[in-house]
């Protein structure tokens, strides 16, 4: 994220599909080279996220827009609080507004949420992970939110880690054919995790040298009994339904990752103003 | 939406997000040419918004698999039932299944809340529209599942509307010079939109030859107030703070257009699974 | 035009285009390194226009090159007149010459027709307007020139305006029939625009409440004719044939608007040369 | 040309500009699914230039227009003809129609412009060739245009051929070291053409050995002089102010190429319209 | 690299890089539309691999040339014997020969000499693995060819895998500290591999709980003693200065994975011909 | 080479290719920010080619490294010298170190290797030049090497040169009626190169005008005798298993320019090491 290979083109296609041809209403009203001051603010309180893309969007459009900063990505900021202030050509800043909120937004929103769940479990050993259901375009900057917010990434997509699923052992014909395809063929670099449904499946799935084991959908009575059963010979994944009302008493069955989907596919934005100064 | 000229970009870019070099478990375990059928479920009463784009996810990896479908955009999905039904190449339906997910959850979670919001004013003749505030990239896919869910569309972004805000009156002096200056220079086929605070900006504004009057944050009274000062001279858009627990009572006050930035900006993903069939 | 948003990525496309993989004279001849000095001269008498386009040029392929310019974009240029200076590396300001000037000369081009067609009708509360009709890739470049010689925009694209013409007539059914679907399923930002043929369907769009009514291709008298009738109930564009022989002839009917496709669908180029001074 | 490589990227683009997030007329009037037939037909004389591109471009659009011509490239095409006839869905055909057309009134313009020059000197074997003076990112469409009115192409960038003009010639100090360099450093496959101003500069030329001279800007007598010097010795091509009015006058020199800016700096758009039939 | 998300954008690039605006001899000579036969023939022993991609490219350019293959990826083909016949318009052939050659040959040559090394060591259990050593821009390619060749594959790149070097090492302060810094922030899917150059460094990695321990340019001897050391607690790569002349001795050290930098940055062309048959 | 036009396109495939969403193991074991100097060895005896990629390459990910350099292209470099000195962000460094490399051990390859064949032959006036045989996208880094070498550069692609190969002229009918074709055709500032296979072939060839015979795969007593037919009247390439074992034989036969695919098609990479110094 502090290098700009991937994330400028991100930008790039945001900034196209805000601005497009230009921004009609800037372009009639504001002087061009007209000076000014913006601050942006915390509406509610929330854990920032982003900073790094807010400033990379002002900088795509102007080499002239200086932004000094209060707060940084992982901190919390109170609501009313000034997050940071901008100095540049008005009508950069009125451009590249929205596109910079958008993003800010979804970031310090993901990065909040997740901190809800990982302090629900930091009385444990457990990682809180995120999953591939991320806004298209946005796993990136969703995963980055994630670790902001004190959780941990799972795999960022299909190509840098072995999950066998259901659909996978069906084809297969059995857990211990699918783990042997698997390790057989990838890289040695990455683990063999299997999702199972039941003990048996946990029991077959570790024999056949599973390095992690997703328990999918399990109550916490059988996750107890599984992490019990697999004892430390692979890493433990509790999945499936995991909210803020449930995720302590996942966390005490002893499993050692926790994913939830919710972190990335239904985070709520977070809320900011950016109130350009009287000059 | 029927043509895919921008949308096979979008849908290029989240492929290669999640597949990259390739879906490592997928290419161990399952035989290349292997057929099968997989079911689409809704898990919860959705809107369904984007088998469009669903359809074209597959269409992009393969000419191979054909989608019977049972539900389309537009209708309302009950939990646990069918929405279509895949046949092809075993291997692309598993690599494509996040992806296709991904935009659909998305899609139907904001149309499913859209329609919420709809319903609650459907006795008015009042439109609800969204926001620029969408997932930077996905704006054409979030307005468009605005449209499902019975919304309109505000504009599509600072290059095809005039929205004359705060800062930009405080960069212009006034009311009335900004919307003079807009309408110099902008093009004849565009609305001139200025957002007020108070009933001495709404007049202001008509007399200035506003075509749209965006009232910001006001409470339901003055909006009343505000809607028979203008008296038709205008068309009148509330904004700011609308939930579905308000709407009711702000579309009571006679404005034309309601807008409503948590219908793209945090969106619930609906729910649904995709389950290969035994074969 | 100010921010580069879109630009660079044009820009971008014609520097490949011209230079590919390298400038075979330049690269045998030229000593890298070496420094000079060029003059952009006007070779006929020009409104300038595309000055931040030909910096930009070279700006993509050096940081080195330094311009001092004499005019601006608006300026009228004698002919004979030096534009700007160049100061830097010879083999860039040779590599670059032929794409900032290819640019120049179109955009100044278009400004110089258009400013004949704006004086021919300065008498009277007129916009003349683009369409269109334009180079496929340059059309925000295109647009821009038109308003640098005093000319106003029409639509960008299909996606940012709405015009009801013949065929969607047909389509439709009727003309009311068309307008009412055009605004009910429209943003509400946009106006609708649609084109006539005779003051019948002129009166029919205004009581359907057409915004802008298109008289196409009709005599000035029958112009004239529409413009009583529709008695200011809508604004009202001439289009079609129109030539800086007919264009006064047409402003006199009181139409608001002229649309002229010849602006940017043949425009003249305008003639520079770049002359290296003897070291 | 008949392969679509590059020309795919260009009309991409050109329907991303005009079409961006989508056609709001037509998406608001026209039904989805509706078919229907539209004529294209010439409104003057002109040589038909682009047919693949027309057709290409609704291809790109959609699988489903079907189209029939009556004219192919390089066919005069009287006024008021029909040159093909589409059939397929109305709202492919209304949105594709623009963008078809922009490409092929160019295209069209550059070949009835060019036969006009080639047609005035086909009494004499010499080749009327193009310029790098094309609108940025069409040039290979110009340069074919230019081809299907009987013109022949110069090279097509910096990049593959050699052509050293006076700053080059100052840059190398003589026209001798010029050619020398660039013989030494330069793919065996490209000809070095030279510029020169006058005799002298022609004889040095020769002697150093380049395989063509460029004339630039000799009158009539000079030209004819110059070529009865250089005595086949190696090929001449006339340069500069050349016209309708004086190309033959130039052609009777003996050259054996002329060049012509105007051929792509600033064709007139040939005249087409596309009128859908009523059903 | 059975769907074509990435792979197209590859091949698009190299068919631009060698047709450009087009191929000037075919165009001139070969009429269009002409249909015939090619042959591509082995001229040395080689393994096949790149089948896929060689088709893929006439695909691109056109969807009618018809390719009957009689050797597959993963086949050795003898020197002289035919690998497929192309059916297809003869101008299209001719266009794509040297793009799809350019890639099978260096394919194949990754194919065959990675045949080599992994025969060597056939009577061991030891995997040949390849290395980030690959020619930019193909690494998917260079890749998926070692696997055509027995061989398997490291981390595709820095996002896939962790491979701790001296100069993480020295960044970290001590082998320890680093293998905890990487597993305590990196996804729990991916194995920890830390580079050592002594026994005393893979006592401490394995100690600190490396899942990989990469000797780095060790004599066979030491190599012995390290994995005598290491007992199977973590895997053993052995890297550095392999050859096909050592790799059996080094083999016989025990080490589970050898990694070969030269079977991607250094492979020999495999031979290939394309003869057109005479019509 | 020395703008940036077509390289960094090049070069941001390369590093994304690399890179991807991030570099796991320096993330998380290197502080941002942290700085340090590395120093880049040869370890083999090596011609230089490829500093300006290597350092463009630093110079897209951060503004902040800066390089010393001790040995420009175009030098020989002793194994065991530094190249040069890089100093900057410990994580910037890491994170382009192996796409650096992988560019620069290509390049000096090809250079090396180029340098050795036209060593063999520079007692004669004779230029050893590349073919299209070049790794997919990297033909314009490749030709550059090329010359860093000492050798010459055949054409670039199918669009900037003209060689009518046995394929060819099946097609056409004849030697005569290809290159009569291809002279028609094609560009006046591009010569026509024929290959023959006899002396037949040679003297019809110099009849029909071609500029360049090629002479493929003959003996070298039958070049001597072409050379001798031709005499003069055309350039005269050798081409067809050119080796480092007979090209100075072949050189003695006359020939202008002796072609050698496996100077690009199979270069063995240059070795090099990157080693951060201790802090």
């Amino acid at each position: 994220m502090d290098d700009f290979i991937k994330l400028d083109d991100i930008l790039h296609s945001a900034l196209v599909e805000d601005i497009g041809a230009g921004d009609l209403t800037t372009a009639a009203i504001v002087e061009p080279g007209k000076r000014g001051e913006a601050v942006l603010l915390a509406r509610e309180n929330l854990l920032l996220a982003g900073m790094v893309v807010f400033r990379r969007v002002f900088e795509l459009l102007s080499h002239d827009v200086a932004i000094e900063t209060f707060f940084e990505d992982g901190q919390n900021v109170p609501a009313g609080e000034k997050v940071c202030l901008l100095k540049g050509p008005v009508d950069v800043i009125l451009k590249g507004e929205r596109t910079a909120l958008n993003f800010l937004q979804r970031m310090s929103g993901i990065a909040t949420v997740t901190q809800k769940y990982v302090r629900e479990v930091n009385d444990k050993a457990v990682r809180v992970v995120d999953t591939r259901k991320t806004a298209p375009g946005l796993r990136m900057l969703d995963k980055y939110a994630v670790t902001v917010g004190g959780g941990h990434n799972h795999r960022s997509g299909l190509y840098d880690g072995i999950l066998i699923k259901d659909n996978h052992i069906m084809a297969a014909g059995s857990i211990t054919r699918a783990i042997v395809l698997a390790r057989g063929k990838s890289p040695h670099t990455i683990k063999v995790e299997v999702e199972v449904e039941d003990l048996a499946g946990a029991e077959e799935a570790v024999k056949a040298g599973a390095d992690i084991i997703l328990l999918d959908n399990m109550s916490p009575a059988a996750m107890a009994e599984a992490v019990h059963l697999i004892n430390a010979r692979a890493l433990v994944e509790a999945s499936g339904g995991i909210t803020l009302d449930n995720i302590h008493e996942i966390a005490r069955t002893g499993v050692d990752i926790i994913s939830v989907g919710a972190l990335t596919h239904s985070p709520r934005a977070a809320d900011f103003s950016l109130e350009l100064k009287p000059s």
